[in-house]
């Protein structure tokens, strides 16, 4: 590979995925038409929207009282349809504020029902997840985000919770495993380790829906598309089918557990030469650090033009950190391989050879 | 070309546009990634969207004080975002009714105002385009469909309005000229002439914008759309970009204009072989036959099987009705070549011959 794809997201996605993805574009299986241009109605795309649910099961150990969606809007339209279809107005939902995408998840439920801020690392410019808050017993739920892409924090496990948990995992879904049974619903852009932007796959306990009083729009009712396995309308058949071959990957290489722990070398490989190296530093708390998105800063940022330049010349792409951060940002979801990292690593040792 | 694809969409997309479609999904240019995997804020992408909004104007010919959106969710998304962003509970929004996608734009509506069907084609299974209605003059804005998928119905010309209209041109838009300066809003899923599913095109007068009282959602707010240049957040990359290259294939090919007498040549020649095959009758009124959808039955259905074994021979593919109106629907979208419309003329004068 020639290229060292470190995007926040769209990011990276497996080669072989890339390739059958790339071929299918061009003729599916022996149907003599591209996947683009066939009908969501005809059997060979049936079978592909049913195996993804299948094996989205299969992969997270989900059980039959979930259902798994595929919907489109991105999590950005979840922070809305969550409290639209969970929170009558009088109720109150409970949020855990630990950055950008969180922040604007509360935004948005404002407009339906009461939303108590149960923690926030703001104080912070959200460099840590906050921890051994209490959560009131009365809350309609608690919403939390697992991954925090633009800050580098990451939860690293998920406290017991007295009131039902909704989990915003956009960055960090099938990168390791997780007991779905703690959450009524999780959701996730697939734009990260699942699959390309168009997609945004949802997973949530049956029974907690049809419970409020508000009138919904159809195609904003998550009931519709349970009712209708995601094919209400038209679904976004490419994302879908992208998606199903990064999960048989998934599947391949040897499941979550596997993922976490080449997301777990990858992380420990930088971690070590950001801590060890003397001209950069780590941003986050590092008991809060992510595994998927690597932030780091330059103690001398009168030298980030060069340290830039040699990353460029490495062919390393994608490492420019967020405005609200700053320096670096490394993002290293599922597929990108540990040899992109090592050249990372070489950049940053090479760099301080020759500026340290 | 070996397969004849006449889907009702998602749908036939030119050959060219697939093989660079599928080019790009392994390598786009030269950036040594796939254009999967490409951050949505890089500049290779954000040039992507550019120049699509920019051919929208060129081809449509859309003056400044519109703009063209990417949003997702189809039309199903939009039946109840134009009530939500248009139209406040005391008001009043009028719709023709011309078959099953406005029926349902119908029903999402009335979660929102007042709904007056101002006109139907119901009486007779929505086999004609209603007429001569009366447009009262306080209506919030008059609701219309150009092309009926299903029933295979097509406005051939929108009548002067006097109140704001709003059409959901889902499958005929870039078919044929139209003065875009009658409508405020026009709204289309792109999975018919413009691209893959996953992609819906909106293009909105401004100043109709933020004229409602109600809160609406950041995402469901057109505006939110307008001021971020359908980047609020990760938009649909790829569908998006082969919808750029179909729109690069329609520019080529010498614009709407041509894209209209292509398919004007492909429904004489098939209308003219269903109104002279005895075996054959067309379904829909004369007048306002689709120049998209073009659905027809068998005078004796016991003859069902032998015309489709026919057809399959012939590599046609998703002729089927569908169940609504039964029989065959052949859809002759701008991508179909009318050497394929050829093809199943040929199957039904063979079947004549054979079975007449």
């Amino acid at each position: 590979m020639s290229v060292h794809n470190f995007f926040a997201g769209p990011a990276i996605l497996p080669q072989e995925v890339l390739k059958e993805a790339s071929e299918s574009a061009w003729r599916y299986q022996d149907h003599g038409l591209s996947i683009l241009e066939m009908s969501h109605r005809s059997k060979p795309l049936t079978a592909i929207f049913e195996e993804t649910e299948a094996l989205i099961h299969e992969l997270l150990n989900i059980p039959d009282d979930y259902k798994v969606l595929f919907l489109t809007g991105g999590a950005s339209s979840q922070f809305y349809m969550v409290p639209m279809n969970l929170l009558n107005e009088n109720e109150t939902a409970g949020y855990v504020d630990t950055g950008t995408w969180s922040t604007k998840a509360i935004k948005e439920a404002k407009l339906f029902g009461n939303v108590k801020v149960i923690a926030s690392s703001e104080d912070k410019n959200f460099n840590y997840i906050p921890k051994n808050y209490e959560v009131p017993t009365d809350l309609k739920y608690l919403h939390i985000t697992s991954n925090n892409t633009i800050y580098g924090t990451q939860m690293q496990s998920f406290a017991d919770c007295p009131v039902r948990m909704v989990i915003d995992m956009s960055s960090d879904i099938f990168s390791r495993p997780f007991d779905i049974t703690s959450f009524d619903l999780v959701y996730a852009g697939a734009q990260k380790n699942l699959g390309p932007a168009g997609v945004t796959l949802v997973i949530v306990k049956k029974d907690i829906l049809e419970k409020v009083e508000r009138k919904i729009p159809s195609m904003l009712n998550y009931m519709t598309h349970v009712k209708k396995d995601s094919t209400f309308n038209t679904p976004p058949v490419y994302p879908i089918y992208v998606s199903l071959l990064t999960l048989r990957w998934i599947k391949k290489m040897g499941g979550v557990k596997v993922m976490q722990e080449r997301n777990q070398a990858k992380a420990d490989l930088l971690y070590g030469e950001i801590d060890r190296n003397p001209m950069f530093y780590g941003t986050t708390a590092v008991e809060d650090r992510s595994k998927m998105n690597v932030c780091f800063l330059l103690h001398d940022e009168s030298k980030a033009e060069a340290f830039e330049a040699a990353a460029k010349d490495a062919k390393c792409v994608g490492i420019k950190g967020h405005r609200s951060v700053g320096g670096y940002r490394a993002s290293t979801y599922n597929a990108l391989p540990i040899e992109s990292v090592q050249v990372l690593v070489d950049v940053m040792q090479n760099f301080e050879k020759q500026h340290g």
